[in-house]
């Protein structure tokens, strides 16, 4: 722990106007409840998070942004401006739940916990963001840097950090934000500083197929994904950086007595390392190749060839923020303070993409605690306590990174 | 071709009580196509043969057959003396089809052509038992053997040959029949002197899963199934006697980032040898074990190892009758005397379970043309001239096989 992120986070704590913010995070908690239960019951799924997002970019204008917009990808941008002539940093919820249009999204109440679909991932963030702003602009915080408050679209699964990918590469502010802080799902104890990057393809295996004893000796599709899978699990992978792969889910095939027209097999390729997935990228295509080539070598195509079609189906590049960078100790000063222990993770978060360019970035929490994310009993608890040292916390290490004037 | 079999089979198409038999098939060619349009509007499905079975028997019972009954299998039975101390010889077709309840099994006409699931596999066979019984006894037709007219259960897929094990192997027939015809689908050229054994296995790779990235290292099912697969492939077989093996139908997986906890194929393996075919499924269960083994070594089993469960889903034995044997010589003398062509064939009836016993076994045709078996738009040809040439040959194979008097 360096003395400078310790210290910075010690006097922005001790700062008679951060105390002014924590009193209106907590006087202001009920609403902050509101709107997560306001927000929660919009559904979001990835790909049709725009409800959600024009609901939040309207509860975001009465704190005065600059530049409020929905960009063209779906997220909601807008800058809180510091004194000027300072660097651009970004902080950022995701609008999108993993749950499919006509799930019951309605916010079952229990004492302090609050069930839903998506109510902790990540909906609760999106609330913290605005109870932030609410609290900087009455505690009349102003910081060197430019905040650039988003609430992004399509984090989770297929949406492939399409909102990410829009901001960093293509959008307004492209080469501009100089430290990335995603808040993603409540609890506060794990910082993310790897971002895990994968690759996933589906291999339909293909061929004229015929009947399982008439036909026998031509190509069979299933021999050379077989072999395709054998060949992956035989690749020695290292085990730092992590690097995995896995054949995960199969089908295919006509009847008992037939050789398939089709088969296929999907693929989950990850590591925290650039250099490292794409190594095993390669390797695998040429596996496909090399199982095709030996199949079509072994069995007679006089009916015709195997072939594969090779279908990505996810691609997230993989990233990593050293331990040692002052975004990450900044962050995990502020979360000691608060009385949260801390340690260092690697996932798959919208912080992969600034990673992978080489922006700092990390992923801290919303504050509070909460559970069983990614299934319709998810839940959080927004008990005060817990909940306000959290955002705390996280506003703590906003305010370190943006430098308070 | 034996001088023995072309005369016996010339004397007997020659003689005056055949062609009273021959024209009482004509005269009755109505009666017959009634009796196939009766029965096949009477669905039965394997294991739900029973009311197609009891109309049959009602039908036979007209016919004067000693022994008359349904045995416990569900086959219909019933013996036709000879003059005494003559062998038991059997024939036999099948009352069930591929096609389930609720099947459409209306009879379509149009001119001489019937239409309906299952009309030739194998329902028009089953009047045509009738019919020659019919011409048998207009003609006053006296054999040296007993013949065993039976209508019998389960040849189809599942039904796996229950209703034939049940009659050589544990019925009042057992041990007693020495030869073995069963008439199954139209088309007369084709004479099944090969019956194709089968083994068919679905096995289920099961392990403990996990995350994809997390759990990584983990023994992973697929793995293990590829490699069995991958093994089986590698199995020279021999081309003669001819024996097959296909991975058919795949499918498991819970989600692309997740390890599977389960994952299956379904086998199918084949020969015309017993031997062979034992040796293939022995060899095959080893490479299972072995595949199993190798990926429990490989990778880590601290949550628990891979396992496979291991599920019989067939086994038709396999057999043949020598193309030399007189009853093989009987059928192709009287097809061939009736204008046919005739090869030899290997494929999987009802006669795999005698020739698997070492009782002589053929399948031949039920006369007439007939197409597109086992799907809806399945057809015959009631077109007398072919039909009745075709019968008269099926009918002259049994008299030289039961020997007239």
């Amino acid at each position: 722990m360096s003395d400078h992120a310790e210290t910075t986070v010690q006097q922005i704590l001790a700062s008679e106007r951060f105390r002014r913010a924590a009193e209106t995070l907590a006087t202001e908690h009920d609403r902050t409840v509101d709107d997560i239960i306001r927000l929660t019951e919009i559904e979001a799924p990835s790909f049709n998070e725009n409800v959600r997002a024009r609901t939040w970019h309207d509860m975001a204008k009465a704190h005065g942004l600059d530049d409020l917009e929905i960009d063209a990808e779906g997220n909601v941008t807008g800058i809180r401006r510091g004194i000027g002539n300072g660097p651009l940093i970004c902080v950022a919820a995701h609008l999108d739940t993993v749950f499919p249009g006509g799930t019951d999204v309605k916010v079952r109440r229990e004492g302090t916990k609050l069930f839903a679909p998506g109510v902790g991932d990540d909906t609760r963030s999106l609330a913290v963001l605005l109870a932030w702003l609410r609290a900087l602009d009455a505690a009349k915080i102003d910081t060197r840097a430019d905040i650039l408050f988003v609430a992004d679209v399509g984090e989770e699964g297929t949406g492939d950090l399409r909102g990410m990918r829009h901001l960093f590469q293509r959008g307004r502010y492209k080469d501009r934000i100089s430290a990335f802080i995603t808040v993603d799902s409540p609890n506060m104890d794990r910082i993310v500083t790897g971002g895990v990057g994968s690759k996933r393809y589906r291999v339909t295996f293909k061929a004229p197929g015929g009947h399982s004893y008439g036909a026998f000796g031509v190509v069979n599709p299933m021999f050379a994904m077989a072999d395709a899978i054998s060949r992956l699990g035989r690749v020695p992978v290292p085990a730092e950086p992590k690097t995995t792969y896995s054949a995960s889910v199969t089908g295919g095939g006509t009847s008992i007595n037939s050789i398939p027209n089709s088969v296929w097999t999907e693929f989950d390729l990850r590591s925290v390392s650039v250099r490292e997935l794409n190594e095993l990228e390669e390797r695998f295509l040429r596996i496909v190749d090399a199982a095709v080539a030996a199949e079509n070598d072994i069995r007679s195509t006089r009916n015709g060839p195997v072939s594969a079609e090779i279908t990505p189906i996810g691609d997230r590049p993989a990233g990593h923020t050293s331990e040692s960078h002052e975004l990450v100790r900044f962050a995990q000063a502020a979360i000691n303070a608060k009385g949260f222990e801390t340690r260092f993770e690697s996932s798959s978060t919208d912080a992969n993409i600034p990673m992978s360019l080489g922006i700092p970035a990390i992923r801290i929490g919303s504050g509070g605690t909460g559970a069983r994310e990614h299934s319709l009993e998810e839940w959080i608890d927004v008990e005060p306590e817990a909940s306000l040292r959290g955002m705390e916390a996280g506003l703590a290490t906003l305010l370190a990174v943006a430098g308070v004037v």
